[in-house]
């Protein structure tokens, strides 16, 4: 289907209500680890889903909207959670991404997108021309990304403890995905 | 790590409280759509979580408990949730996964169980001796693959409308990870 604005929104405004129940006081042995090496945490991901709400999806959506094709948006900074993560708790960050998706989604609301302005372009540094609906598109797509990403970093906690089920048991099969933004 | 019996109990208590926040009135292009064919919307999905609280887990556990490997379990029906979801909406089994889940966990709270009966050992149809402790990660991680794969069938929703960004929203490249349980 096409970017419907208002599904968009339904979505959006669920995800950081969805992760608060899934993570919020679960024990650091399902919420530090991860997958090995330098892989990600669900403590990590929220991070990173805080640092897309300041730097990446609302920014680029106004710099669409004021100056089309003629800017290319910042680089984001797939590392960047780091810096928004550091000497915090899980309880601070799902508070964090809570709040700074209900201020986005605000000044979304706000700016009362028809069809025409949701067809302006602007320009990906990798991408090219992109869409602001594709851009709208994408920051659901992404939450989702993540949710997918953070049950199969979950599951690989108990990737043993499972015995001959695993093979079973999908989310356990699954590589991941991972790539630039 | 090994199956640790109170983390495998904070993770099953959380995921209805987060498939709800995710899903109650959520417009049904994101709940009832599914990945073609006859695959599973999110709907269904959730309809399989309760069939499970009803039959599996816990009657398995039981078994195990009473009966050891003397007698094998029944095969779990893959298509029962068709039965469970007939003429209900979304809302109504999100109430019932609650309502079932919860009461599956007094039950298990309610068994004390300590690290030998977690070693007691069953017989499953098709994949032979397993123990209690494997069935309870089982269940665990079971959460987690249908989470996985309703992040990834709602995102299947959006595969156009996020233009060129596809390729790089891992959830869009995960092909799926159907089997037997």
């Amino acid at each position: 289907m096409e970017q419907n604005l208002p599904h968009t929104i339904s979505l959006l405004t669920r995800t950081p209500a969805a992760l608060n129940a899934l993570l919020r006081d679960l024990p650091e042995a399902w919420t530090l680890r991860n997958e090995g090496g330098n892989s990600w945490s669900a403590f990590d991901i929220v991070g990173h889903l805080i640092h897309g709400e300041r730097t990446d999806w609302m920014p680029r959506a106004r710099m669409v909207l004021q100056l089309g094709e003629t800017q290319t948006f910042e680089p984001f900074d797939r590392w960047g959670h780091l810096g928004e993560s550091q000497g915090k708790s899980l309880g601070q960050l799902l508070d964090e991404f809570v709040r700074l998706r209900s201020e986005n989604l605000r000044e979304l609301r706000a700016l009362n997108l028809e069809q025409k302005r949701l067809e302006q372009r602007g320009r990906h540094p990798a991408l090219g021309v992109v869409t602001l609906s594709e851009l709208l598109a994408t920051w659901a797509v992404h939450d989702l990304t993540h949710l997918h990403q953070i049950s199969r970093v979950m599951a690989y906690q108990y990737r043993e403890a499972v015995g001959p089920w695993s093979e079973y048991l999908g989310v356990l099969q699954c590589v991941g995905h991972s790539s630039p933004e």
